[in-house]
């Protein structure tokens, strides 16, 4: 079976057909600004159209559609708000149903990251209790626990980048308080010691000099290596994963902070809860996209928003 | 219906018989050494025996029987050890059996921390997000995430009392680490900060004289509750639980240590993390013995040992 996947992102939306394989085709991409919510979803869903007509798939074919929303979302599709779009609370039904065909087509909807873990538990190497971080612009993380996606109480479980990880020079964070792991350890944070350093513009200059050798750009990779390991000691404490995985644009330098990540990890976390393969996430680029497919898969438990 | 509650302390033994309300009949207590298992365990059931004595219950009679342990137990009733009462790993199954009656009795195993958070949801406050914090000699935690009690991948969930607080100056920890919460917030630590203070010798001691006003002494409180309220706050912002329980013999001094508690943990935690109720739990001392009462009565998941 073929299902409808659209990737929300603030800045990009992707939108393909993806089989119980996790096998995308006819990937669509697009940037759409998101001011205009009605413009931003009715694009989106014309790019999954596009992909249809790609594929050779007549558009009212398709039983269901998964879709990743870059912020958070509650049990009824209720967007709780989201920063790199620039959206505060709305219900996002009303906006995507008059693009839908009339018929009852099954409309799946999830925050990206939780998306990016339901991904990597159906299509990549998942299992039952494991955390996974998307280091990017913000850093955002999602919990399987006991083959459960962990929600919480308001829908903010995974909230990792907001603990606090410096209390001597705490750097302010866009939550509004100080001293998160996003304020230390996002590409944000990495482009703005880059910055200060005089190496470059952002984290990709960062990565770059690093790459080449500039032992400046060395350590700034990790330091912010030795925080996002810190935070996730203190969640692999209370957790207790069999692995890590790491997505998003900054993942992809992995071996630029693995090493400060892993030390600051394995000195923190009880010997009890260390067994812990940490790695980055296979599904690169399309993890969120396959995520949103992965809601269209699951078996029950997924947040149904018709 | 009766069940049969077992509280295996590392210094003390509680047994009662319960019903499903969470009233406790015939309640007995007793010290058994640990060292001696068979003899601990043996002693265990026969203060069971006596409750039912005392309840003019045949002990034949009843079908199930709750135990909680002091330290971590697997899925298949494996002891994976306890510091508390000095035992490494061992199946507690073929020793318990041999005590039981001969017909199939159902036997529940619960770590007595998970038992506590069981306790609370079954016969207190509880809801489906909380954590649960036990705040004695160690600190141990649990998590109910959903309504489901977290287990981890290597059944060791919940260890809040090794996250790291502490950092400039990190105390030596039971673990072989330092820094962690235990070392800064147990009862041993306020004990440890109550002698160096010339306060007295123990929490106990700490606690009367802050009661009595002695500053040094409310300040030592305090700050165990700001410790506290440091690691609550980070794993609320994994967790986003509805409310955080404390209990343990440390926890009946809430009111020493709420406002260092609370201070800290709303000015760390995630604001949309942050509609959270903390309070001593209800269940005060029974806590534990009401916890494996509580696993009788669980409909489904419960650790079965047979």
């Amino acid at each position: 079976m073929l299902v409808g996947a659209i990737d929300c992102g603030g800045t990009k939306v992707l939108a393909a057909l993806v089989d119980e394989k996790g096998t995308v085709f006819a990937p669509q991409r697009a940037s759409i600004p998101t001011h205009d919510k009605a413009r931003y979803f009715g694009g989106a869903v014309s790019m999954l159209r596009d992909a249809c007509r790609e594929q050779g798939v007549a558009f009212e074919t398709i039983e269901r559609v998964g879709v990743s929303i870059p912020g958070m979302v509650d049990e009824t599709g209720l967007v709780l708000g989201s920063p790199s779009a620039g959206w505060s609370e709305f219900p996002v039904k009303p906006i995507l149903r008059p693009f839908l065909p009339d018929r009852g087509i099954q409309l799946f909807l999830e925050n990206d990251v939780n998306a990016c873990a339901l991904a990597e538990r159906r299509f990549a190497s998942g299992g039952d209790d494991f955390i996974w971080l998307t280091v990017s612009t913000g850093i955002g993380g999602a919990i399987v626990s006991g083959g459960h996606l962990l929600r919480g109480a308001t829908s903010c479980a995974g909230e990792i980048g907001h603990m606090k990880v410096e209390f001597d020079d705490p750097a302010p964070c866009g939550c509004g308080d100080c001293g998160c792991l996003e304020a230390h350890a996002s590409g944000t944070a990495i482009g703005r010691a880059s910055v200060a350093a005089g190496i470059g513009p952002d984290a990709l200059a960062c990565a770059k000099a690093a790459q080449m050798g500039d032992p400046v750009a060395q350590e700034i990779w990790q330091r912010a290596g030795g925080y996002i390991g810190r935070a996730l000691a203190a969640a692999a404490c209370v957790v207790n994963p069999r692995a890590i995985y790491l997505g998003g644009g900054v993942s992809s330098s992995f071996n630029l902070f693995s090493q400060g990540l892993k030390n600051a990890f394995f000195s923190a976390v009880l010997p009890q809860c260390a067994e812990v393969n940490i790695q980055p996430t296979r599904l690169g680029y399309n993890a969120s996209l396959l995520g949103a497919a992965a809601l269209c898969f699951r078996e029950s438990g997924a947040l149904r928003a018709s």
